[in-house]
């Protein structure tokens, strides 16, 4: 049940960073009932190990660690087998409840700035950035969407199906036409992977050329993240690693073959600096991106002292 | 012959402003020798449906007025049908031939921007850009080159493999990747499919994007183009139509049927500004994209004046 | 009393953000003296009606809202009518008395970014950036304003007669005019109406094309607010309402009935993005823009958790 | 007569570059009608000090001394007073002519610039960016326009009655509310009363900071303009003047006494640099702004060396 | 030796901010031990005397009267001498301790934005940016350094020599040359000698221009600054005083008695605005540059109540 | 006496474009007069290795070519020996004499950019830009001059001696301080080294930071720079080659020789694009940069024809 998680966060069958962030906790879960360990020790180290292994799969996305150290936080001071194991299942189902919580109060937040009559460009599938387009459209908010395809993995798909299936006007674009049409457009909403201390948002490749178009174009560009996707390390200065993908994502491994001097470069995210982005709305209210340190020290609890112990074993964990 | 040589170029089997400029001035040579005419009047009537025809093919590549407009020149004023023959057949062959020594002598110029050591970076699979990087590679030049994938034609592949069997280590990257590289370049190279009097040149969609993110890191772009890319009736304020391609290319006609409210928006080309082209590389040297006025003018040989007469007609043709 | 308090908001006879809050405080507490209840629950439901009345005069200003809440703060947990009607005095009076110490501190901390022999522009009539401007002409400091003429209602005629009144050299200038005079300013100065949780600025229509010319100049803009003109319910997504106003302010009834294929659109405020703001100098500090959510959470002691219990009728009140 | 229409320009009761031109040509015309010389040389000291008159009624329109340049120019090398006389006639008939026709043409190219559908804004009271829109109306395309009031002498009013009579929708804003509207703009199209060797537009005060709004909002500004609103002096260095108009169009002369500390400052118009401008619209066709040189050089017949000759004479003229 | 502490700071033989402040705190100290005063309150006085002294030195370096500011913290509630002198001994101690460590943390948290392959360019001479650079090195990362001449004081010897001595590859340029190198740069990190509320930095003279340089070219500026050397009296508005420093630094006496009508003006530092910063290193962790009031009021300890009580007194102090 | 020249040339003891290339022509002359030949073949063999002796000198001065181009341009269809030593002579008198008259009349031009009361910031040592200042000057107006230090050469202190021996107030500093004072300056004014077909500006290490602040500040930048500054080998994509000039002007070797990681960058040169370039002035007149092209076509009179003869040799020459 872990593997399969582990294993389907890997190969993208769970995407985006609430569903990766609730399918860990609820991973860990299911393991906590599953392990055979007798012995306190025995249980904290095979959990831990469970742990790590969730941790690795995707290194970008800042939401698995963040709900792994939630799950996983009051572990150490547990006095018994069973206190540890039922303490990792209740703070996983107290994350996934908050987790899912906290995009309905993204949509009510974001769903106010989307204005009847509105054209909203949204990029790759972001739960909490669509929770506020369709929040706005059970309104009774007439409103336009134009969605990109996401190459290569073309989460976009998914992104039209569920407008259409919520019957918003949609249309497609291929992601180079973005410039093409933002004069069209009246606000961007996307979601984030991990957003950094000074307000960078790491999102999906292809969310900071789509910034920058709207910048040139004076568009607003709204980003929907839980807080748990701000990432605390980053005021160690800890630098989010971009996750670098298959080559087979981009080009098939028998045409691949023939092009002996030719390589894949497949980024799966990019970094699309705070001067880009209007307002961040989180479960916790809108805020403007410079405003992540706060979120991370009032929000996530975390301070540089805490940092300074475990200094080490933070820094792999990220 | 003439029907399958439209049918490629509107099936972009036949691609590049160039290529299909060439294309139609053969076309229009093999079409005056297989013509069962007997008269000049009638010759001339079914040359000019022909002229017609392959003019509506594509509507933003000028290339193709311009090459059917220089091959037909001298029929109107032809006194022997003979004569009309053989002066399309004539022109025909001049036009193919200085299109390929264009092609060559903007090589030349252009390779001398490529430094030894550059990164280069291009955009959907210009003969005239390539031609620089070939030659610069040729010319001994150690140099790289990031390529795009080109949706939702993929011509990024025909590039990569040109590139590949030249020997060019190269890059590929997604098409919503760019911004995340152009750090890593030493300049942008593309070709045109177009350009105004106004130095916007009309290129591939996709090209205005990378233009944008090279202009915020202060790397140069230049454009590699023939001057029978140039746009004469963009003087008279006619705006170059940028066409529209059928949704399947993007979305399966399957997927879209189950998908109502969804239209695919699938624009070719884009248009980029002249304040992000550093230069733009002509077979009669590298002028600033302002210079467009002077090259159709001087160039091209159309003045207003000669606008004024057939005005209609002029119209039509583009 | 209350009636004509109303209608001199409404009709701009009270003008500025803070002369508002402080009519209304005033008007809420005499209102309190008049009103004939002899029941508790009676004296709540007039006063609530009154507030209601008021805060409906002006959708943009914050300050009104802000200071309808303060006054009205204690009056649902007072349990004598004598006990409410003194409370709503008393926190009238302390309201008004702070708002004006604000000012003057304002214009304290506002004085010292003048310095000697400095030109500052400013943009319709804020009593703040006045305070400021007029403390550092007191001061000694050798200064000189360029003023608009704000347009439609000509506000910039109260701020001409104040400054000149003062002795302080004046040029007077239509609001079309600030970009050719934008260089020969060392700052421009301007007050607030709204500010939002990420800094933006709402203050009277022609401040965001000042700060937009100010901007593209290198001048910097700084802002004169007390910290109750920021805009706690923007924290929820809540957008800033721009007041449109009638359009007999712009064109007379009589020309506009000859018209009728125009109308007059006529917004009285507009939005200025952060970016353009260098400081806002508030009575807590200076601070740069994107501090606004703190002096929201801090210094108005409004937080989220508060909005959620009454969601819809905080809604209502802004 | 002469002195009529030099006070009518001077009162601005003939206003626009193109109209201002036009009648100072007719003024010519006449006043040699009517001048009562018997000698050539006193007929042609007559007319010379009737030129100068007229020159200097508005030093910024250069449509002004190009339109007298233009009439006097076969002046000295009459042989006869007759002569003298019926050159003047014929050119200044010709001039007026040709003028008209100017205004069709650029009306014609321009209307290509709009689209079916499209916003646009223009500012004060331009013959030839009216007549664009005119004409895009007249062939049946929907659009709408923003008209500004244009402080202080209210040319709104004339431009929206114009559009008003030809039944095309308008909305109708103070100057400073242009950044307010622009993003719902797609066109901006303004005339000029002067342009420069390097393309800056002299236009109507209120008219940079629109083009600035404009190009913030990546909306594109399309400048109408004769090519005899070029300035040739400009190649030899000379800044054109920016008219500076009575304080009393601002500030009436009984609310000024009473403000000794404060002057009006009324700059007729400002200075559009031609980074904001995408195209000039001329009756010659549509260039780029870079191109005014040789508009200047080749169409308006002037060069260096001619300059060179009666330098200081030049040099009054403007 | 106050007197030839005093002597030092001001002569620039001790230099940065850093060390300034440290120097201070010892004189400090080392005063206290050699005051000959027999009486608490004679003895304050004198050490308020040595403060004001040491303050005086350097107008624009905060990190002084911060360090000053704690060194004397206790002075005043201290009941007899020996108590007061023992706290000057023990603050200044503690505060160089704590000086030296935050450096530490810094190069630490520094180290982590600069990767391995990275090129850095620097300015002046700041011990906490260099000692990022050398954590980096020291932790095997290969990285290459620009660093600038700084004139007039020639500070990048300094630098070259530490870079050098550790065995970092480094290029050595005039201050002029920044631009031309700046595209093969990825990362600026410089230091600070003062932080304002508004997150702008001020540094040596060249800072800014190198921060423009570097945002054009969109290379990320990083700034090492220990918390000390955020202003806290720019939230009561004070300008940080830009010192200017004798004419003889840059041109000789003996050339500048022969150029009458030739003044030097020799600014030593410069304001970078916030906007070209994007991220502050302290020992309290990475921020964006607009979180500078939370570092003042969180970390310094001050806020605008304490402001407000000795408020001439905290005036003459900066 | 040619060796003498060349050696001061390189040694920077003759500086500034113009002087250099007249400095040439004056070279080839006197050498044609001594040259011993008796041959006209030996003649014209011992001539062109002088040029290329010259030439090879400076590599980015494209002045240096221009002027030896056409100094020799004769020499080549010379029947006699005599016939070309005259001819040498002839041209090379001529071409000093126009290079002076060009200067004059450039100042004639720049002059009237200059308006009374203006302040005005240059770089490095043009003559060019120099004589417009002191022309201004001559004419009554009261300018003030900012002039910059120009590392490492010092070329400021020729600049700032000339000021003030014309009695011109001028304020001296580094560098670095550009950005610093730019707000206070109303037009910059520099000259010219070498001009690309697009405009772009080769001059002084500096120029382009200084261009940089000035477009960050709106203040206008003018080139004043003679015809032959243009580079028409740039047509055919011939890169300027930035000439960098020996450590020893930055870092004395003695020093150097104790730093083996540090190696010092020393480009004499920079390139400003056109888009901070407002105009530049030629004694052909003022234009915009974009114009280059023109110049080099109708005013340096060479075509891409003319190229395409001795295509190698021409590169060899630049």
């Amino acid at each position: 049940m872990l593997v399969s998680t582990v294993e389907q966060i890997r190969q993208m069958e769970i995407r985006g960073a609430g569903r990766i962030a609730r399918a860990a906790a609820g991973a860990l879960a299911d393991h906590a009932t599953v392990v055979q360990s007798t012995e306190l020790n025995d249980f904290v180290g095979e959990m831990e190990q469970a742990a790590n292994l969730l941790v690795a799969t995707r290194p970008t996305a800042v939401s698995l660690p963040n709900a792994v150290h939630l799950v996983m936080a009051g572990v150490q001071t547990a006095r018994t087998l069973e206190e540890a194991r039922s303490g990792i299942i209740a703070s996983a189902s107290q994350f996934i409840t908050s987790s899912e919580q906290a995009v309905q109060r993204i949509a009510s937040i974001g769903a106010r700035h989307i204005r009847d009559g509105d054209v909203v460009m949204t990029h790759c599938n972001s739960e909490a950035a669509l929770a506020c387009i369709l929040e706005a459209h059970r309104q009774g908010k007439e409103i336009e969407v134009y969605a990109t395809e996401v190459r290569p993995r073309n989460q976009g798909l998914v992104t039209i199906r569920t407008l259409n299936d919520a019957g918003i006007r949609t249309s497609y674009i291929v992601d180079s036409a973005v410039r093409s049409f933002i004069n069209e457009v009246d606000l961007v909403l996307v979601g984030a992977d991990a957003i950094s201390v000074n307000g960078a948002v790491v999102n999906k490749i292809g969310t900071a050329q789509m910034a920058l178009a709207a910048h040139e174009a004076r568009v607003n560009l709204v980003v929907a993240a839980e807080t748990y996707k701000f990432a605390p390390l980053t005021i160690l200065g800890n630098l989010i690693e971009i996750e670098e993908r298959p080559a087979e994502e981009v080009l098939t491994a028998s045409i691949a073959s023939t092009l002996p001097h030719v390589r894949v470069r497949n980024p799966a995210f990019d970094v699309t600096p705070a001067d880009y982005v209007d307002l961040i709305i989180t479960e916790e209210g809108a805020i403007p991106p410079e405003m992540a340190y706060i979120i991370i020290r009032d929000h996530l609890g975390w301070s540089i002292e805490q940092f300074d112990r475990p200094a080490h074993g933070a820094d792999q964990k990220e």
